[in-house]
């Protein structure tokens, strides 16, 4: 998507012929406050722009990982032993982020594939050439959720006054900068208003962290779609009042059965939108669908995460210069607890928008959609 | 309440003999990080004093209006023209926060006292009693609303293993702090702890304006009452997994039949506990009332306050010493909306708590117990 009017990825190449091994990313660590790209000519540096965060979500984690085991090649082809020093690089990716299990596939996908060269130069090819492809392949999935998103806004828009339009609430990023391009929740929202058709977008704030505040309403303000950041707290007011026409979000962890699991206060949202007859939808790469879990809200285990992210506030000081810093904002002397996700019930949820297209939440219609995963 | 094992109000005359016409608050700007009595003894540092928020909430504005009052004879008595003196500086106190139903109340109640006695000394005299008479009015209705509260929280504990306490969670500042004493969602939860009945309370962090993480959770420590502060998206998932056992707000205005305003994001929690079959109960002295308005969700104006509010957030560096300072945490460029307060519909209510009695949110239970009202 754009950036200040000129198309990004969150990962890509160097120009193979200029800088072989180089690898760019947008350093996610300062925004909104500073858009900075990094390059990455190690490994060690790639595995420390995933392990510190420079990126974050499972799709660009994954395209990162895979890009990261470009440079390992391109490494590894300068020592006495190659598969052993790829194999070093390889396990030294994967510890990175234990829990991300695009992060594992990723490397273990680009590790098979260099196995089937036999020819130095050609596995660091074979490396190079399939980092593309996956970072291709997440973005050609976000493109298709957006398409396949955008009908439904598309027919809502039809139904307002002419002008009007599409107001969409959102919880949380599940943008572009979660994934390589277009995200998943923002994608049917980029491709509507690439098309032209009005829409607006109400911004969670999205606390803790506040990514809704720092990330997607930097990702809409940079593409130019119209939105206003709000707190948490203002969405159920909105739907009371007719100024929601639908809901979208992403999803950490969708059950095969068709339960949500996102950021917390994801679910508040979901009881607001029903209570109000507001279409609640969830937009996920098939990846994202654990295929084992039936309860959700059972079984899904919700990480509880450090409370310094409920009690200290990041932000940049009133001259907009300089880096970040941070704030106490809880009484001194009271405990926090920082429960990081929960899970919306199917019950709430209008409809899955996958790369396949929109099913219901419910193992029928997603096994539907998936008959492979049958049985 | 106590503070620091110290008994304290939030409004109280300075010992007559030593220092008559000085009055003493708690300016709460510098809460929670730091606890400071402010004295006042002109008219019109009690005009700053209300007009710049040492102060706030309905209660405790009005106690301090009439402290303000007992002030101003103080000083008017010192004027060749004591009633005209006296009734400019009503006039002062009275513009500070022209919204403020309590405040022209209580200034005009010592007033009318003021005009029944003829000697000037004994107008004076008039306007301290009567001061304290409203100041103890106000914390007698609180105590009253927390007896009437502390029943229903008795009867919650009886239905727990042994030593278990009782989960209630928070939204906003409806505590002492906006009353004289007690508070009104606060009431119920002090008088249980007081009695003995183990008690843990969630504090909503209540966004924007945090007033939950600052004052409540302050307050809470103070009085040494177990509890925890969570983000406002926390309640849901709470109450899915029975750690919420019950919910007590406040309110800003409540119609005769039962809707209630509040603080942003009431609404979201009313549906949370009503999904999850958690009862919701709303605190208030009868003040609160709307007579008029039948339709809250319709015909309650939701005012909008200025952003940032949203963009901007205070708070104390690392070292906890100094000033609070601010940041800006809303990626710049998008814009913001601050929508202050919600409507919950009567149907998502369990009950209210007033300082005569519990009754159901609807017109008829609510004029069960003030019938002088009817008709």
């Amino acid at each position: 998507m754009n950036v200040d009017g000129k198309p990004y990825r969150t990962v890509w190449l160097d120009d193979e012929k200029a800088r072989p091994g180089v690898v760019q990313i947008i350093d996610q660590r300062w925004l909104p406050f500073r858009f900075e790209i990094e390059e990455l000519s190690t490994t060690a540096q790639v595995a420390t722009a995933i392990a510190d965060m420079h990126v974050r979500g499972a799709g660009c984690i994954g395209a990162v990982a895979a890009h990261g085991m470009y440079v390992a090649a391109y490494e590894a082809a300068r020592e006495s032993d190659f598969q052993k020093a790829l194999q070093t690089k390889a396990d030294q990716l994967v510890a990175t982020r234990p829990t991300a299990m695009n992060l594992k596939w990723a490397v273990d996908r680009v590790l098979d594939r260099i196995k089937a060269e036999s020819d130095i130069e050609a596995k660091v090819a074979a490396a190079r050439e399939l980092a593309q492809t996956i970072a291709d392949e997440d973005a050609d999935w976000c493109r298709s959720i957006g398409e396949h998103g955008r009908s439904i806004i598309e027919k809502l828009a039809t139904d307002k006054p002419a002008g009007e339009p599409v107001n969409i609430l959102t919880h949380c990023n599940a943008g572009w900068l979660a994934f390589v391009d277009h995200g998943s929740a923002t994608a049917p929202i980029y491709a509507a208003h690439d098309a032209g058709i009005p829409v607006h977008v109400w911004v969670d704030e999205t606390r803790p962290r506040n990514q809704g505040a720092r990330l997607t309403a930097w990702e809409l303000h940079q593409h130019g779609v119209p939105h206003t950041v709000i707190v948490d707290n203002v969405g159920g007011h909105l739907m009371q009042h007719g100024m929601v026409d639908m809901v979208i979000t992403g999803t950490d962890r969708t059950t095969y059965t068709g339960d949500v699991a996102n950021k917390i206060g994801t679910y508040l949202k979901a009881l607001a939108a029903k209570d109000n007859d507001i279409p609640f939808y969830v937009a996920l790469p098939s990846s994202t669908f654990d295929w084992e879990i039936e309860d959700g809200v059972a079984d899904i285990p919700i990480e509880q995460r450090d409370g310094t992210e409920v009690s200290v506030m990041t932000g940049i000081a009133g001259d907009g210069k300089g880096d970040e810093s941070e704030l106490h904002i809880v009484s001194p002397g009271s405990g926090v607890a920082n429960y990081a996700f929960d899970v919306t019930p199917r019950r709430l949820i209008t409809g899955l928008i996958t790369e396949r297209g929109i099913c219901e939440a419910n193992a029928e219609s997603v096994l539907g959609l998936y008959p492979e995963r049958r049985g």
